[in-house]
């Protein structure tokens, strides 16, 4: 009756990279992804296409109902409405401060509308700076236009 | 003892720019800044150094008292801790979804530290698309290491 | 400086509607969009292309200025996370029961996505049956499926 | 002393789903009742009468006390006050966004009074769309009409 | 554009009640209604039908707009969660302890359902005592038993 | 060092009762007391004087450290703010709709005070209807005076 | 319209009580009752008899009103869950602390019930102590007895 | 790697206390200290000085390392932020209604400053009444003065 | 009966010294206290001895009762639990983060108490260094000790 | 597949300091660290470099694996949003008291910005003083300014 859940299947990917001493980098190489999405979906908050599934599962030597639990649609819960790392909290503060400015300019460039979410990619990426080097963070969102019916 | 306070301050801006057409994009070239940086300046988010609370004042006809009240520090509050328009609300979302993520490369590709919020800028842009144009969201903040001692 | 504000129109919609004795059914029609569209456009929770707002101010004697209050996209705000009216509870109370499994169906239908909130469109109708009338809702949101890059 | 408990069923339930491969539809079909109810039901958010209790334990091999268990009143539970999960969030805006609005046109339509989320029953399909196909839900209440005494 | 609310309603109420030394009991009486009835209907937590809605009008000299007023459906609010007024904790008290066996006596004694609070009323009375009066309170609500479908 | 918690013997109250096919009415006639009360002290809502709590120890098949337990006042507690079950938060919203009612009667009727919430009983009734059969709560509760000094 | 409200009696109170250089002491001799029920009923925390309401009238010179408000049954509200002010917040911790040791001790020395907060008064006192003088609360109320039915 | 824990010790104490059919009282007078210093200091809400650790662990035959863990400065953590039982609700109440009172007649007899509940102690008796025994709480805690610098 | 209130005379003395271009550093020369005791008393942290707000009230040109006002013991109210403005979250952080290792660190020096924040003082200071100057911030608090008796 | 977790790193490192009689300032000197880092590491509130980690372990006898997963980032972590433990709660009553004068003074030495909490030291030490020692907290934290682009 104790079947594999999707924590155990997330604490064994952990425990497999740790012990092989791999990077994120290095298993999103591996299965041909970017590393953003990689690890959101190692973490349960992507489902996996099969063939990645199988792909991480082979990298890692997970067993193979693993690659099942992560073609699964995740409910993605957080459990902190404001999160208290320091480094999580830095970009809750940027929505705080930032977010009405960004909706004012998505709707001055296109109209009554929002960014998805959903059809949405992102990539974190170093920005050599002789100031200090930099954490430079793209997100990209379809626009979404509200109805009128 | 009736003092100009910053929310009128607000509050006059979008009238003006209300009254007079003007976009972000056109007050933001108008003082030589970033629209991002512009409209949260405006909204309270922000101080404005000297020249550029001169500049808007100027440009949208405010009081000359104005231009004081734009320099000082101003204390950034918002009120929703989870927040309810559908636009802003997204911004939260990716917070909660992919915040683990972008700690989680932050220190592989860092080391251990967090991204600046205070030194810190952001562009919001348009990138046409044949499926559906897409909001492009760039935030640069330099890298900070946590300290032992 | 005291201009018209968005609850000022949101205000004077109720007053008029309130003395020439109109329903929203009938305001709908006389701008020619649905009831639902149309009572949620005028409480500040959707923005009116130019032609109804144009028309909804001459359909209710509303000064000239409501109807470009009526065209800009609004901060959509509810202050109760859990709403307290009645009539209003049960649909959250709905979410809470039946979330997970409209989830669950989504899922299996479509794939790992989500049902828009952004395109969506709804309606409320009477039903009637000799038990006892029943509201019927119809909701209906675009498949947004999720990327994964 | 460890009798089961209605979380071991609903783990039981979803067990056996995944290793036989079953949809909700199918589980649905063959105890002849809807794909939504059923889900709900075996997620422990209704109530089972005992010829479907006693037809999802056969359909699923599980134990005869489980059929006991489905018959009970379950106290219904959700612990997130505003859901994280995208997908239900979704509902949960449209809540917010469109409450008031429901509100004003059920009171337009019957009275003073609400819709029932008890003598209620709500169905989930897939409509095909060219621009994109789309989720549609419809639920179904009873006017219920507040007393005066 | 300064219409009459409801707020004004119900203070003009309290106060024309407090000039002329009345009790809910006696306007209960002059109205034909009962005084758990017409004091929330009073409050802004009930609609009241056109003849009661005048009666009490006419009874406590409002003016006409009030008795439009008193017809419309209210939206029911109430801000504090847990209510800090020792009358009302009290009752708050009670459903938190007691809630759970009034649901289990509730499905012992009708099946799987509930008391509606909207097809509902309520009587306060004394009762003597010679330990010390007593507080009862009689509620009665419709049994509304969940669909399956 | 394992022993016996409260929440061991309301468990073991539950257990024996569904594999006794006994009822609350039934346990509490055996007991000699109210099946409202007796269910809540088999909850762990309220302390049993020592001749109940070893009746029903010896009516359940309890063992003789369980009449110890159930003797022991308990802490009560209840962990949702606003109960989510449809049943209890019917109840809960009676408090917020019309707990200032009861409030403004019991100030009416026996000055400033309130009603007991320990000094208090109550039941649970059915009552035959043809329009639906009804619940019927009657709760009582000693009216405390407010001291002054 | 604009009747005396009972936030208003309350800064009267305050404000003549500043200007004659009164204390809360002095107050409460002058109408013969206790300084801590004299502030408390003064703050719109108790009622007032109805020749006590007069005596403060008198004493501090405010309009006849004031005394028929100072009569009313108060609702009582504090809006801070967690109280900020460092004097109350002790306060706060204090029942955080000791309140399970309290109620321990009331179980072991009068069985199962509590301390009424109603039949309730109260002392605040300094004591002179050569290592810093101390304040000291008293309270008193009385022991109200869980009923069993 | 399973050390005894705090909540072991606490737990063995409750343990022993009733398996040895002991009171608070009796425990407190067996190591020479006040019965709520003694249930607080068990509970973990106060640290023991290193002759009482060893008294309560020879009283009680508990384990020689509960006597290091009973010296700990322990970790005060309360998880409600308002009580839910009745008997400490009420303490909680009392802060609420009368906080603002025993602040201002601190401050009246004092000056600007608070009671402190470090330097703080407490007892709970029984006194004996015709109209019903009461419950007396006396605290009594150090008057610290702010600092001006 | 609008006597001057609190919230006036800080926003007094906030216009008095934009107007007059003064710093709190002169403020607190001018008055022979420290700046951030100066600051604090000014927005209505502190109480002042009667010479210092006579001498803050010279110093700016408030009007005499403002003298009084500052001289009596503020209720001091933060209203929001996690402070969104960045420079004082920054200081909630290092509560969360440092604050288990404060309490630690104090234990191991003086025993089981506290630092007060009541007999307490702070500065702050710039540090120039050639990496970027530091914000230097001390504060110095009597050690309380707990009480066991 | 049972891997150790930090919170295992932390239980280990409190036992074995237990049982070695170590005292936090020893552990540091022992692995030339700062006391305050040395605590804040080994609760998982900080990061160590690789000899720290190792030194450590050594130090304690730890398993190997321990050193690795102590040089891992940590989520940090708390749960309290106000924390109850008296000592930390003086540190956050400090935080809400003089939060803003900090704020204040910051940018009156430095300009728009705040105080890292990153680039971030703190020391805390124990001041004799014949009035009663005091415990002095030392923090010194980079100054970032805001960017303007």
């Amino acid at each position: 009756m104790s079947a594999l859940t999707r924590e155990d299947v997330t604490s064994m990917i952990l425990s497999a990279k740790r012990q092989a001493g791999l990077t994120w980098e290095g298993i999103a190489e591996a299965i041909g992804m970017s590393p953003v999405w990689t690890h959101s979906a190692a973490m349960g908050m992507n489902a996996m296409p099969a063939d990645k599934a199988e792909a991480i599962t082979a990298t890692l030597g997970l067993p193979q109902e693993a690659a099942l639990i992560l073609q699964e649609s995740p409910t993605k819960i957080w459990s902190q409405t404001v999160p208290t790392d320091p480094c999580i909290y830095r970009l809750y503060e940027v929505v705080g401060v930032y977010g009405p400015t960004i909706k004012a300019l998505i709707h001055e460039k296109f109209g009554d509308g929002i960014m998805s979410a959903i059809d949405f990619d992102m990539s974190v990426t170093r920005v050599e700076n002789p100031k200090g080097d930099r954490v430079k963070i793209e997100m990209s969102g379809k626009y979404l236009s509200y109805n009128a019916w």
